[in-house]
């Protein structure tokens, strides 16, 4: 097996890798702690490990490689692999990942966006593969996003481009961590959901949530509103329908803008199935244009949660394709 | 002068021609009522004699034109030149423009959508001519928009992308004209900007705009807004602001989504300058994210209101191009 490509998903928790052949096959994967409280030089090294682990069991020797990406949070600059200071993870400044991880594998390497990896993977191997535009949302403590359109990632000139989680779904809306109000995130990711509920029960919803963080709302999480949805209380259901809703209007002006064939949805929370998917349908039609708002074929990723760590190899493939 | 691009922006009361060189020289302009009243095939002799003539009075014979460009209104499938039925040219259906207009000129003829072309001209020739990626919005009756990232424009499948217009910035506000609710387009055009003030009035604001419209509140205009905020009412600075602040927030989210180099504004409202740019730049700031939301430069229109004609003339030769 020659023409292996390497994709990292450095994570502040976890770090992921895998082998990836030219054609999309995946030869191998491998997760394991970050320990980000290490600091560069030993996430470097767990980096390091994670890679020859993969190679090893799957029996690639290292000259078989030929480019790695890596896929890592916070801003950088993903033309010359400069991570700046990614929030958790601690004692990074303006690191030089792509060089680093070159001079160590003596192979192109280049870094990019999270949730920009994640999109490529889709469009590369996952739900999106059979198309040439789609939009990622994933749905965590935050709202992640990626774009492809014209059969391409849309980087942007800072690599900031598709940052979904923060499109305004409603103008003086709920503060944002970002400095913004109103941004989609506060609203649709699995901490925008606990919020809703949490505004509900304050002014005083009947719900079994209580029972089921035992009284303690601190302790209230996506799933339990989820279950509890799934269930039957009918304030639950209602949070998840809210959560789904907001997630459509900001689909919908997607849609109008974009035109994409697919839009993505991944992360713990798509688990809730029609519950969250029918409302974000619903709105997603009538908040846009009637032949896109049919072109747009709204699907569960394919790939999750590997669709970072498969789209850093795929997005690795793309830029040695595009450099040579 | 040989290569020559012929540009026409086909809209519901003027037709304009221009007819530009290669390498983005204008050599000559016309525009001329569409008379849309007179049905296809009268428009079509409109076009055909706007076009005829620019060309005479520029001294340019037929057989120097390369490919004809016309941006159109209205849904229309763009890859083949069909325009289906676009609300101000009654009596429309369906109507295989650009093969029509190719069998009477004997030239690849290319037909985008009336917004995109705008955008397209400021991108070749106009405000965004040195840079990769931009957005641009026309401030009019409605909101229109086009996008271009990675050098190209933005089309989509079913050619509906860029309505920038139809971005959701208010969850349940507005009724748009489109069906969807809260549209950038319900606050943001003239339309919306007179709504606007005419809520205002009637929550009893005080305001020169009862004497400017000679107390018939049916005649405000967009127009009598920004002249009673730069003769200093109060009431219609506050407006003027809002229609800004609506805007910014928008845009903020363009940034983020798409991280653009430049973000162009063209229609007549941006002749209130600084009194609609200052508080729109300033929201548009806060609602993005700091690098890219620096990095994106906001400004009026360079071509406006030849964007159009100029921007067709452009995309027949992109097209021209890359058909080739």
């Amino acid at each position: 097996m020659s023409d292996v490509l390497i994709g990292v998903d450095l994570g502040g928790t976890n770090i992921k890798s895998a082998a990836v052949s030219r054609d999309g096959r995946v030869l191998g994967k491998d997760s394991r702690p970050t320990e980000a409280e290490l600091g560069l030089e030993g996430v470097l090294k767990n980096i390091d490990a994670s890679v020859r682990s993969v190679l090893e069991k799957a029996g690639i020797p290292f000259q078989d490689v030929i480019a790695a990406g890596v896929g890592a949070p916070g801003p950088m600059n993903w033309q010359t692999g400069v991570v700046f200071s990614p929030p958790n993870l601690p004692g990074w400044k303006d690191v030089p990942l792509a060089d680093l991880l070159s001079q160590r594998w003596h192979v192109p390497c280049f870094v990019d966006n999270d949730a920009n990896v994640a999109c490529y993977g889709e469009f590369w191997l996952g739900a999106g593969r059979e198309v040439d535009s789609m939009v990622l949302l994933t749905l965590g403590t935050g709202v992640g996003g990626g774009i492809v359109v014209m059969g391409q990632l849309l980087r942007g000139p800072d690599g900031t481009a598709g940052e979904i989680g923060h499109l305004c779904v409603s103008r003086g809306g709920r503060q944002c961590n970002c400095g913004a109000k109103g941004c989609l995130e506060t609203y649709a990711s699995v901490t925008g959901m606990v919020r809703t509920a949490l505004e509900g029960i304050q002014q005083g919803e009947n719900t079994i949530l209580k029972e089921m963080c035992g009284g303690d709302y601190s302790g209230l999480t996506g799933k339990m509103i989820s279950d509890a949805a799934a269930a039957g209380d009918e304030f639950a259901l209602w949070v998840v329908q809210e959560t789904g809703k907001w997630l459509g209007t900001a689909i919908g002006s997607l849609i109008n803008l974009l035109n994409p064939e697919k839009v993505v949805l991944s992360g713990g929370m798509i688990a809730a199935g029609d519950l969250l998917f029918a409302p974000l349908r619903e709105t997603a039609l009538r908040q846009s244009f009637e032949v896109p708002g049919k072109r747009a074929m709204i699907v569960p990723a394919a790939l999750d949660p590997d669709s970072g760590v498969i789209g850093a190899a795929g997005c690795a493939l793309e830029r040695l394709n595009k450099d040579s």
